[in-house]
């Protein structure tokens, strides 16, 4: 069998499944969530028997620490994916909401309620928590879903899927329902991509690269998630510490997350009052700062590492220690910038001036905006979504951190009683 | 210039117009519209004048009548234009609705808000009509278009455009807000469903072809719409009377329409009863019978145009005076009918046991499914949905006859005083 008719038949299994998946209860749902979670708990030891099969591999075959880090699991990370199955049972159903409800003037009764997308494909990297977090929310969602990992985790992906599957067919639910794709042939991943009508959805978690390929091979509609080219604009009205305590907060809490902020901006009037302190203190945690000539300026008796920023710098999503930083004239100068060279991602303003502030929030191009307050807020947990799928940087279906109601359609209900159209 | 770079620069044109646009007063959007309007009706003779060397070049060409019937203007369709945009700047504008508001527990107040998408394209056919109401329905949301309708329409196009454009202007809204292509070059129309970045959505309004054309070849998403094989589905505890008028309503209002009942499915215990009269009737109004062997049995001695049912008629979406019939045991196998053949656009069952309905209604996947009322309903007027841009059969962002709220995405707004994320 080649690997195009391979992925198809998993796929159109997994469509198969959909169909009775929309059928079950929330309790159903739940319950196989739960028996999910205690499977993956039973059968650790297979896991971590995998994983460690996939990190050694990982490890000869010269992979960086970072990434082998990402990819390794211990009994810390099963318990957590199974923690993170049991929250999701706790979680309300997202089926079955009630989104309008008239009577039509022709006496029909117009219902619109949500229903399953039908079955979701989810393509991840290096993480195999990624398995059971995406596994659980489809189900969550009455979705049937395709996952198809990195190849660096076939092995643990495959163990994972397994467990997830026999559990969730052991409480009712469909055979199919999680389907996973662990052939290490990469062009599984391309025949998956043409599944359009079979595959509903396609969801990219990872880095740049791929999202882009998905984004421009996928004839199934895809969710783009995750670029952020974030940046934080201090305005003239600053409170300069509260500035300062959301730029660190922005650029350092964590670097290689994608509501990270990657450039500083600053109306030159308080540069001079904000920057040796704010640059003194990034320079202290290790980040690099690209600086246009004003702010270099502003930083020339300092003991801090700075380069000249380059047009390529304010472009660049760093998801590391490096900070573009660039002066600007005022609100006007900073929304057109943040507009150009922004991802949509999370754009904040620190300013007291009212009116600056409702511009930038008005006129700034993105998933989320903020006004004085740390860009890193934008997930799905601190915005009280729950469960979060991932951070859509588009506009159509779902934008910024999206949960289980965006893996949800809705469906026309009419009831009459004869009606026909004249 | 090359026709890529000719596209291209349009469509940034239009990027560069969708960031002012967004900035428009909901009054002043209305205002051009009704502008826009009033130009139509002054500009007539030469939007006339135009549309008759289309009419006369497609009928030198050898276009079927119908198509030339589509393409041609009089002045009461020129009215019917004009007038639509006035009924569109008096709807409420959806931009600007609150979609979530709530304080975070660490006092971040966050909103939820609807914003355009930004720049729509929307790939139309022959109806010089929908150059027009694709502009206002774009305009009326806040969203910049890229017109690209088809070639046997483009002097049409072109005059109808320049006008819209100019009075837009004239209202004060930016150069680019109405954007169409009217070179006659069919590469254009590839190169539109490149820009992936520039345009924020792609919507086809035509046939099938061209819609499986944007499917599959755009790098924009696009929502799909239209493709209607529809079904009526008799149950045996129809009332017989209600489900013949449902029947030939369905089929016989317009043959032509996505919404029109290609199938009839009939439960083999009421066909004997049923189908006698209703194919009689059918035939009467012109209609071909494609009926399976127990359908055929039922009609034996009637004097109606029938031939036999192939596997292709079940899967066809005839838009004519033809009607594939089938006779079925019960609700389970008209259900995995319109499951295997449907295209998820309308589909009603006739049934007066509760328990059939319910099955049908919860498990046919479709966008709009019917109790005891014609699929001929399923439209945005219908439904009160207002201007309607076309009918998703798509999950993903609208399912359905959608309006205005479609072309809105959302933008999460949080308001802090100095938060940062522990």
């Amino acid at each position: 069998m080649d690997i195009e008719t391979e992925v198809r038949a998993l796929a159109e299994r997994a469509r198969q499944a959909s169909g009775a998946l929309a059928q079950t209860t929330a309790a159903q749902r739940d319950a196989a969530l739960r028996g999910m979670a205690a499977a993956l708990r039973d059968q650790a030891p297979a896991i971590l028997e995998a994983n460690a099969a996939d990190v050694d591999a990982a490890r000869q075959a010269g992979t960086a620490e970072p990434l082998v880090d990402r990819l390794a699991l211990d009994a810390g990370r099963v318990e957590a994916m199974a923690a993170a199955l049991e929250d999701l049972a706790a979680l309300p159903d997202p089926l079955g909401r009630v989104l309008e409800q008239r009577t039509l003037p022709n006496g029909i009764e117009l219902t619109r309620v949500a229903v399953p997308l039908g079955v979701v494909a989810v393509v991840y990297e290096a993480r195999p928590n990624v398995t059971a977090d995406a596994a659980g929310i489809c189900l969550k969602s009455g979705n049937a879903c395709v996952l198809r990992g990195g190849s660096l985790a076939a092995r643990s992906n495959e163990v994972i899927a397994d467990v997830l599957a026999d559990a969730a067919v052991a409480a009712g639910l469909p055979e199919g329902a999680v389907t996973a794709i662990t052939t290490t042939d990469r062009a599984a991943t391309d025949a998956l991509m043409q599944l359009h009508g079979v595959v509903d959805v396609l969801i990219p978690r990872g880095g740049a690269g791929l999202i882009r390929h998905c984004v421009e091979c996928s004839k199934v509609p895809v969710i783009e998630t995750g670029t952020g080219n974030c940046h934080v604009y201090v305005h003239s009205s600053a409170d300069l510490d509260k500035a300062r305590a959301i730029v660190l907060n922005a650029k350092c809490r964590r670097y290689g997350v994608c509501n990270a902020a990657e450039t500083l901006l600053v109306d030159e009037q308080v540069a001079p009052d904000f920057l040796p302190e704010t640059l003194a203190a990034l320079g202290e945690r290790g980040v690099t700062v690209h600086a246009d000539e004003r702010a270099m300026e502003a930083a020339a008796d300092l003991d801090v590492d700075i380069v000249p920023a380059t047009e390529e710098d304010w472009a660049t999503e760093y998801l590391g220690p490096h900070l573009a930083v660039r002066c600007v004239t005022g609100v006007d100068e900073a929304v057109d910038h943040v507009n150009r060279y922004g991802t949509r991602h999370s754009e904040a303003i620190v300013a007291e001036d009212a009116q600056a502030t409702e511009a930038f929030l008005n006129r700034v191009d993105a998933a989320a905006v903020y006004a004085n307050a740390s860009t890193a807020f934008t997930d799905g947990g601190e915005f009280g979504l729950g469960a979060e799928i991932g951070i859509s940087t588009q506009k159509l279906h779902a934008r910024g951190p999206f949960a289980l109601e965006a893996l949800t359609s809705s469906k026309y209900v009419l009831r009459g009683d004869g009606q026909v159209r004249a």
